[in-house]
């Protein structure tokens, strides 16, 4: 006998559960849909080296491995244990796996770009919805198969798509209930900052303390500073960057005069519309002008914020980065996102940049059960009961439900002819809000007997009725 | 650089197939809760020992195993290399996998339930739709990754459940506007054959023979039985088990005379209403009692076929047998099910029988592009492209996007200010039916210029107009 149980950090779903979540993912997939997004699937299995070395050391540790199968177990043992070695020691060796479970979705869809870009006709919009795997320590709302909702579009510089992406966002959350913010921030502007610092080989070691900021605190972060050996003046610099303060548009006219004092000439001019001078920063110009560019688009929206402190990841954006949150929850960030200059060039085809968004659907789902922001009418269990009364009324019975789903209606037979009582419990525990009883004496009748569970209210209804009424009180 | 590449057996599905995928799932889907069915989901990763030994010696080796993470590196070493010997002498051990990727949804559902049992309601019918893996050698129609749509409902023994069952099947396919054919046999009928062949320890060589008699024809079976030392007059039980022709109601009445003269006396009076004498195969009555009970309920399905060859897998189901097949394309089953006593026995929960059946969705994904049964109307792209002339012009372009958005019309626009040529291509390959033109001239006179692709006519639209426009020419 097995003792049943489930590997650590995954769940099952019941009905209503797997209702909640088909509810965030029809929304969020029908707003891609209606921004002209396309649906992609990959396999969960990709090939180990399409993976590896994509998500930095930490991320390789964390794959889901596939052994191979068919491995000889006779002759090939001693190299294979040689193999085995191997692996213990890191090194992944195609005789042992040569496959691993998807990690993300942003890698099988630049497998997916590179192998067809020849076919694709760019821009190139696809959404993905599909569950992920990692071997992390599972933890409360970290799981080691969780769900992403990521859209991309790909051979594009426009920053149209940002505002298109921002306006997702928003649709998507708006339609769900969901009070968040949107933070904001360029990573051309991170740049500038650590040029501002003594150059861009400090971007690493800025973004990773600042990064930290919502969760240590400002004094930490300095602290973190120092400890890397970072000047007093330079110091000074991050900490007047990190108190800047105001509405976006303030914040990014401070932004300007702050690091303007540090290494920009005359930067200050051109944001307040004068000539550019020869020597500027031109990272924090661009920087500031696509920030600036996305935030015009939603005036009158209060739900996007410019961050400053917000790095997201360290490698992998080179333009305008995004991150979500609910308001009226602590859970962390619930979607990300960013510009990348080149998806694809790992796997050898170069030029293609791109920029995407994802939802962390596991998160939302907690907020929105806390919340209590799921609508009420998520139930899909069947409307009707009829019980089972014995073979006489079966046919009866059997035609009458045939009609409610000819009119489709849910609705089930209460399959073993089993005591009122228990029919009734069954009713109730999965939450079908009509019983309906044909017996010998309705069959005479010509007259079914239905029963509302949550008033208690019982009508008689005559067969050739059934389907009206029914129809009448459907949800 | 990474050469990117799929593993074998394994595929993307682009925009078009995922559509017609889903619209296969959807009408699964709504069957299944129009019949009171409610969804479940089980994580991709089950333990080990959940999967092993439930399918076959065979089923275990095409087990996808999952590496362990976090092998110690260093200390474990010659621990882990003996137990790495292990599992290449066929003993899977912990210490090298401990979970592997689900084989098919029976078992999960099964481990579930047993998990689950004291608080799930019974009957309990659940549908579950999701993909499992298998290392089979691939082979046209054959995938590693695939998806299974299985519908069961445990915890009853009434037969109105498999009747349950048939008319989802037959519902399912008629919305799908496949013509199918159903075969139906019972396991207590090739029991009683066995029975009348000397016994029950016939009935796995008897059934692994006729279960091949579309394959290979009568001869070859004949023949397999010959090599299994079958006797004559067993053979010839056979031979004329397997000659039994005409409609369900004449094959159930053969059948009884048949494996009368065989073994069962007295058998035939029942079959023709007669008093029961003692002596009786009661497997065989059972069988046909049951079999004509089902049958009974479509008396008027030309879709139902008594199959008294069909014998599916050896040791799991104990009752009903279903398997369907496409009537105008060879491709072999496309779903099949039945009924089993003891689901979850094997995880220390006796005595909950059930019954169920499967959708094979990759093969009927085959069928109907072949037959070209999907509708047109699957395509989810945008259905209007609006051009990007540049700045000018994108204030009006926005607001009009936004507010064919917000009647729910799925618009976009070309986010580079690109060529003419380029955009109109971007809208056909995309197969976006209509683009929309705002220039400088349009935005002087009010009146987007709407052209419909499919048509080439051009036409003009006042700016107010143009969401009524969009939803009268919407599909």
């Amino acid at each position: 006998m097995t003792r049943p149980g489930l590997p650590q950090g995954t769940r099952d779903f019941g009905a209503e559960t797997v209702h909640k979540r088909e509810f965030i993912f029809h929304t969020i997939r029908t707003v891609f849909e209606l921004y002209g997004y396309e649906p992609l699937e990959t396999p969960a299995l990709e090939n180990l080296e399409t993976l590896l070395g994509k998500y930095g050391e930490e991320g390789d540790k964390l794959l889901f491995k596939i052994l191979n199968n068919g491995l000889d177990h006779s002759s090939k043992k001693d190299s294979a244990l040689a193999e085995f070695e191997k692996i213990l020691e890191g090194k992944n060796n195609r005789q042992i796996t040569e496959r691993a479970l998807r990690y993300d979705l942003t890698i099988p869809f630049a497998r997916y770009v590179a192998m067809h870009h020849k076919e694709i006709s760019f821009p190139f919009k696809r959404y993905q919805i599909q569950p992920v795997w990692r071997a992390d320590r599972p933890q409360k709302g970290r799981y080691r198969e969780f769900y992403q909702c990521d859209a991309d579009v790909v051979g594009s510089q426009s920053l149209l798509n940002e505002v298109e992406l921002t306006q997702i966002y928003l649709e998507v959350f708006q339609r769900l209930g969901m009070d968040v913010e949107l933070r904001i921030n360029h990573r051309k502007i991170l740049a500038a900052l650590a040029n501002a610092c003594g150059g861009s080989s400090q971007l690493i070691s800025i973004t990773t303390a600042i990064d930290k900021l919502d969760k240590v605190g400002p004094d930490k972060v300095i602290q973190e500073l120092k400890e890397k050996n970072f000047t007093a003046s330079q110091i000074s610099i991050v900490k007047q960057y990190l108190g800047i303060q105001g509405s976006n548009q303030e914040k990014l006219e401070q932004l300007a005069s702050i690091l303007h004092a540090g290494m920009v000439s005359g930067f200050n001019n051109k944001i307040t519309g004068t000539n550019l001078p020869a020597q500027n920063d031109s990272s924090l110009l661009e920087g500031i002008r696509d920030t600036r560019y996305l935030l015009d688009f939603f005036p009158n929206s209060n739900n996007l914020v410019l961050d400053l402190s917000l790095a997201r990841g360290l490698n992998y954006y080179t333009g305008i980065i995004f991150e979500i949150g609910a308001r009226n929850m602590e859970i962390g960030s619930i979607g990300g996102g960013g510009r990348y200059d080149d998806l694809t060039g790992l796997f050898g085809v170069p030029n293609i940049p791109g920029v995407g968004i994802s939802f962390g659907v596991d998160r939302i789902f907690d907020v929105m059960e806390e919340l209590k922001l799921f609508p009420d009418s998520l139930h899909h269990a069947a409307e009707f009961l009829f019980f089972n009364l014995g073979p006489e009324s079966l046919a009866k019975t059997f035609e009458l439900i045939q009609s409610l789903h000819k009119a489709g209606v849910r609705c089930e037979l209460f399959p073993d002819q089993s005591k009122f009582d228990k029919q009734f419990k069954y009713a109730e525990k999965k939450r079908i809000p009509y019983v309906v009883i044909i017996g010998s004496e309705e069959l005479k009748t010509g007259t079914a007997k239905i029963k509302n569970l949550s008033t208690g209210v019982q009508e008689e209804c005559e067969f050739e009725e059934v389907v009206r009424y029914a129809l009448r009180v459907n949800r």
